[in-house]
């Protein structure tokens, strides 16, 4: 395929991590002495047709510091302020993109453990097809339940089948994501509250591809995720070392 | 609380384990050059008030043979031969129980890493409720999707507050449970299919309470699975050094 595209990233970076109990964002927590942001940036930075990194942050200066101390290289990377709810924050990093983009990753920093071959086959499809989510089918039995004063008790039971958790990255061709944000933001009253961009695309009338991705790509949410993701990653160093 | 109760515990293990292409029942597989039956034997055998475990499978010989290996105390372990679905199995395995029974624990041999402590808990709140269950909040976006062809399409997102991805042990008082096989068992025609046995408790009027558990405790369905339980399992181990 010849490529002709400029790929550019949102990495909402402003949640306030309020379940991690870590009294600090996201971006700052240390998974195995390197803070959250990093991986992702080692991640996208080594993608061809890379045109820029937009981290979107509600804590500037903090996000300029931790960046001081980044290794990699920082000319790509730009940190937007973020908005009250997360897709607040992705809209406001998209307005700053450049224009010449073809292609948005809008990427959570609480993954970092995303592969890249995934990613690129993401990239792929969304190229083909417009929008395209990482996901993997759901193998637990999910319930709906309810607090009844200290009891949590199930309301129903999900029908599993066809069901996907949904990752990021996900990846959008920068037009449509464009005419979805138009739509969005024409909508004046109740606009939707939405836990992924995919979302406001499907609500908008566009179609969502995904693509099976690993399991192994958590997200970080409650302490016990931390742990979890060190696992994982004590887990790939070994995998590589043994590759060498 | 006064305990006058008899454990009694149903590990179905008579899955195929197609998705893992590992050609064996997931009793037979290998986490740490352990099979993974042994790890469920291992924990429930610590129980107070254990009555039996009994291990339903398809495959009575294999499972005779393996059992042979197993280091614990084998006395209380019986073998039954299993259905076609796993909830025939587990019906199987039910009514091979001593009637003595108060609580059954039902269990799938495709996690062997669940905490004792959750099981605890769960088996307190069943013995004082009827029916309880292990389960973590979902936080990935849950989505339906369809193929269309070679391409998996989404079709709605499912609304994630209040959805629980429910785990085992799953744990019943025996005479709810027995009412429910009754019910069940007087169905003549479309028998309902379900994922777990707390949605029998659910179809037939009973009332289902969960218990929040650990994110370690994985379901292993597929090969990546392993590699995850593996890292998680390394995890265990360390932090049991480190508490020495």
């Amino acid at each position: 395929m010849v490529r002709n595209k400029n790929i550019s990233v949102i990495i909402p970076a402003a949640g306030s991590s309020a379940r991690l109990n870590a009294g600090t964002s996201k971006q700052f927590i240390l998974l195995d002495n390197k803070p959250l942001l990093f991986y992702s940036l080692d991640q996208f930075l080594v993608l061809d047709n890379l045109q820029e990194i937009i981290v979107v942050s509600n804590d500037i200066s903090g996000t300029k510091s931790l960046l001081d101390n980044y290794g990699g290289d920082k000319s790509k990377i730009k940190i937007v302020a973020g908005g009250e709810l997360r897709q607040d924050s992705v809209l406001l990093g998209f307005k700053e993109l450049n224009p010449n983009t073809t292609l948005v990753i809008i990427h959570d920093v609480a993954r970092p453990l995303f592969d890249l071959n995934d990613l690129e086959k993401c990239i792929n499809c969304a190229e083909a097809n417009g929008a395209c989510v990482l996901a993997c089918p759901v193998s637990d039995t999910i319930k709906k339940a309810k607090y009844d004063n200290d009891r949590l008790v199930v309301e129903t039971t999900i029908d599993r089948r066809n069901l996907y958790a949904v990752q990021t990255p996900q990846v959008f061709q920068y037009k449509l994501l464009g005419e979805v944000y138009k739509k969005y933001c024409e909508i004046c009253v109740d606009k939707p509250v939405v836990t992924d961009e995919a979302k406001l695309v499907e609500l908008l009338g566009g179609k969502v591809d995904l693509v099976i991705g690993k399991r192994s790509n958590i997200k970080i949410t409650y302490p016990e995720d931390l742990k979890l993701a060190e696992a994982i990653l004590q887990n790939q160093k070994q995998e590589l070392e043994i590759a060498r």
